[in-house]
C-alpha cells in the first residue's frame, strides 16, 4: 500500500494535495481522527442532557442502524425513540433485534469472502426546544448536513422525508399544525423537526448513508505512485461494515450541532430580549 | 395567513425564534432571498470557467432536473454533461425531453388541483482540478451538503453513489484507478468527484431532493397564533413546483463552494510550496 | 493623481497589491467606507443603551479629542464622563472648550498653510458590566485594538495607562480593590476597565493616535506608476485634521465589538448556567 | 491568594466571568499559556524565512526591549536591524548594551523592594513584500494590533510613528516615495511599513506596552470573594518584570499574523491572476 493507491479510498486525493501521506492506517485520513469528535461530543451531550425547557425534559440524542447492504428494519419497526438499551443490545446497533440478526449474518458472509458493505445511520434528537437555527445559510439542517458528510465513508444525508419526500405532493407531505396540551405540534413529522431552517419542537429525524468500506481483501486493479497500472490486494485487519462504528460519531456531531446552535440562540435571546 | 401558521412553511418558527414575522410572502424566509446567492455565484462561475488546469478546460457546471413528483429521467438518459442550451431547451430544466414533457403535465395537473410536487436536482462539475477540500471538518462533499441544505425546501443531499451505495459491496462500489493518457483516472465514478473529502479530478456529481411546495390552494388543518385550531385556505399565486426554478442557485452555491476551496487551495499551495 | 502616488496614503499599496486603484477619493481606501460602521454601530448603541444590568444604567459610549498636534487637554480637565452636549459643544469635538479653541485655532493655521496635523481620540465605556472578554485571544481590549487600528489613519491604541504604565511600579500601578456600596470597585482605573482581557465593572477608558491627513496641499517628492521620480502638488478639499470626524467612528466600533461580546457572554452564560 | 483577588490581575475579572478560578499560578490567565503561541510561531517564521521575492531574502522577525521602567534605549542607538546575537546578548533582550546594564540594575533594585515594572518591546521584520493586508477591517496593522493586545500585561501598541505621529504635521510624517535600484521605495518609513491597511515593502516597525507585573511582594489593599475588605501580601517566585520573557511572544504573534496574510494574499494572486 505504501506505492499503491487504494481505489475510493482517501490515498490518491491526499498524495495529489498534500504531495506526501501516511499509509499506515490511512494517517489523517483515518476515521482514528472521529476520536477528538467523540470526546467533544460527549461533554455537548451532558450539557444538552440536563438543558429542559417547558414541559419537556432534556435533549436526547438516539443514533442507530436501519440498513446494512440491502437489509433494512421494517418501517413500522422503529416508531418509537429507541433507549440506548436497545441500541446497545446488539453489536450493529439495529434496536430491531430480528433486522439486527440478519445485518450480522450479512456482515459475517461478506467478510469471509474479503469484501465489505455499506449501511444507513438514522439519527432521532427529541426534548429540543422550538427556535434553534437560522433562516439563512447556517440552517439547523445545513449544518447537520455538513457535519455528516463531514464523516469518512458518507455519501449522503436526509432530514425527515428526505428523498422519499420528493415523491409526494403538498397535500400528503405537509404537517398539519394542531393543538396538542397547549402547545403548538404537527400532526406529523415529514419535515423531520426543521421548518425554514429553525428547530419545530419535533423530533428531529435524519439518516446518512455510508458506502462499503474502501479497504477490501480482493485483488483490484489500480496505478502506483509512478501512475503505472497494478494491482492491489488488501491486507491486515479491515472492518468489513464500518457503519456501526459510526454511531456514536454520528451522535457527537448533532450534539456539537445543537450545542453551536443553543449558543448561538441564547446570545440571541440573552442579549435582545429586553 | 397573517394569524395562521402555514403547515409545513417556516412561519411557525420563525414566529417562535423571533416572536414576529412577515406573513406577506415569506419575508426572510421566502426564497426571493437567494437572489443574492445567484449573482454572487455568477461571479464565481466565471472565475472557476477561466480557471485552466494541465490538461483541463475551466470549470463548468451544470444543474438539471432528474426528477418531479415520481417521474424520473431514465439512468440511461444523462450520461454526458448536458450542455446549457440541452438544460434551458425546457422550462423544467430537464435535458431529457420526453422525461421534461412529462414533468411539465404533471405539474399542470397537480396545478389544477390546486396541489404541489417536490423533486430532485443534479449537478455536475467538469474541469474541477484533483486536490481541492480537506481531509477533516471541511471537507469538500461536506461544504457542498451544507450549500444545498442552506436552500429553502431541500430535504436531502448524496454525492455520487448516495444512498444506493449504501446497497453495495466494496467490491461493486470501488473506483479502479487506471492511467488515461498519462492522468491517474477511475474507472467508474461512484465516488462522485471526491474521495477522502478531497477532489479526485473527476466529475463531482451530486443530488439534491426538494419537497413539495408547502403553500397549497387547499383546505389545510393548522392552528392560529393564539394556539387555537382553525383552518388555512391558500391563495395566491404560489408555485406548484419550486424545484426548476431552483436549478440556477444550486449551480450558484457550488460555484461559491468550489472556489472557496479553490482559494484555500492557493493559499496553501502558494504559501508552502517553495 | 491618477498616475503618481500621493506619500503615505494607500495610493501605492493598493496600487501594489490589486493591480489598480481609483484615485478619485481614494476608492475603497477612502474613510468614506466608514459610514457603514457608523450605521450598524448607531444600532449596537441603542441595543447597548438598553442593557441595564444591577446598580447599572445602560451602556454609554463617549468618545472626544484630547489632542490635536501638540495641543493638549490637561489630564484633570476630563475627569468626568463627558456628556454628549459637551462634546458637541465645539466642531473638534473637545469638551474642554479652552483646549477646543485652541486646537481650532492650530486647524485653522495649517489648513492656511495647506498642512494638516494629527490628534488623538479617547474613548469611554461606562455601565459595562464585570465579565465580558476572554482570558486568552480574544481578550475585550484586543478586539477593542483591533476594531480601531482597522480605522484609516491610526497608528496607536491605548488601553487604561497605556504606554506611560510603562513607566510605572506595580506599587504605583495596580488597582486597589475596595468594597464600595457592597459593590467590588477599584479604587484607581489605570487598568482602563479590563483585566486579564475581561472587563471589570469599571470604566473602559482607551485612547486612539491619529497621523496628520496624508494628502496635503504642498509639493512632494514621490514616483509615478511607472515608478519615475516626480512631484506630486495636493488639491481639492481635504481635510487639513480627520481628527473630529473620527469620533463617532471610534464610538460605533466600540459599540461593535462590546455588543459582540455581549453577545458571547450571553451565549455561554444562557447556554451553560443551570 | 485562594480567597483574595490580587489587584490589576485577571482573578476578579475570571471569578466574576466563570464563577471559579484556580489561584495557583493564575490558570488560565497565566501567562504560560503562550507556550502555544510561541510553538506555532516558530513554525511561522521557519516558513517566513524561506520566502523570498523579488530582491528580497526570507522574512525576518527582531523583537527587543527598547524600555525597561524610565530607562529608554537612546533613539539613535537602534537604527539598524539588530542581530539575534545583539538581542540574546543580554538577559534583558536590549541590544543596546549600555542601557541594557541600567535596565538590569533597576530591575534588581526593584525586585529588591518586592516591586514590579514594565517595559516596551519593538519589533520589526523585514523581508516582507509590498501587498500583504488588506483596506477594511482586516488590515495589518489591525491584525497585529490585537495579536499584541491578546498577550498578558500589554497595556498599548503603535506602528511608525505611532502616538508620536500625532504631534506632526503632515507635511512632517508623509514618507515621500523614492526610485531607489529600481524598486519603489519611502525616503523615511514614519508608516511603519504599513500604509492603507497594506504592507509598502520597507520595515514593518512596532511597539508594544507591557504594564509593571500586578503580583507583588508588598501588602496592598484588596477584597476577598465574599467582598470584604483585607489585605493581600504577595508571596512567591513572581517576575519583577516580565517584558524580557515577552519577547519571543511578541515574535511568535507577530509571525502567525504575518503568515496569515501571506496565506490571504496567495489565496488571492493564486486563484484571481490568470
Amino acid at each position: 500500500m505504501r506505492d499503491k493507491f487504494r481505489p475510493s479510498h482517501a490515498d490518491f486525493t491526499y498524495q495529489q494535495k498534500f504531495g506526501l501521506r501516511d499509509h499506515r492506517g490511512g494517517g489523517r485520513s483515518s476515521a482514528r481522527e472521529t476520536v477528538g469528535r467523540v470526546a467533544a461530543g460527549a461533554i455537548a451531550k451532558k450539557i444538552l442532557a440536563q438543558r429542559t425547557t417547558s414541559g419537556l425534559g432534556g435533549v436526547e440524542i438516539r443514533a442507530f442502524l436501519t440498513q446494512v447492504h440491502d437489509i433494512t428494519a421494517p418501517a413500522d419497526a422503529l416508531v418509537n425513540f429507541p433507549t440506548l438499551a436497545e441500541v446497545e443490545a446488539s453489536p450493529v446497533r439495529c434496536p430491531h433485534l430480528p433486522t439486527a440478526e440478519k445485518m450480522i449474518e450479512r456482515i459475517k458472509a461478506v467478510r469471509s469472502e474479503g469484501d465489505s458493505v455499506g449501511g444507513v445511520i438514522e439519527c432521532r434528537v427529541r426534548g429540543l426546544p422550538a427556535g434553534l437555527g437560522v433562516p439563512v445559510f447556517d440552517r439547523l439542517e445545513a449544518d447537520l448536513a455538513k457535519a455528516m458528510l463531514s464523516l469518512p465513508a458518507t455519501k449522503g444525508f436526509e432530514i425527515g422525508s428526505g428523498f422519499a419526500g420528493a415523491r409526494l405532493r403538498g397535500s400528503e407531505h405537509n404537517d398539519a399544525f394542531e393543538n396538542r396540551s397547549g402547545a403548538v405540534r404537527t400532526a406529523t413529522n415529514r419535515s423531520g423537526g426543521v421548518q425554514g431552517g429553525i428547530s419545530n419542537g419535533e423530533e428531529i429525524v435524519f439518516r446518512v448513508a455510508f458506502k462499503p468500506t474502501a479497504t477490501i481483501l480482493q485483488l483490484q486493479a489500480t496505478v502506483d505512485k509512478t501512475g503505472a497500472s497494478t494491482e492491489l490486494m488488501g491486507r491486515g485487519r479491515h472492518d468489513p461494515c464500518v457503519v456501526p462504528r459510526a454511531v456514536p460519531i454520528v451522535e457527537a456531531m448533532a450534539a456539537l450541532v445543537l450545542l453551536d446552535h443553543w449558543l448561538r440562540q441564547s446570545a440571541q435571546c440573552g442579549t435582545f430580549k429586553f
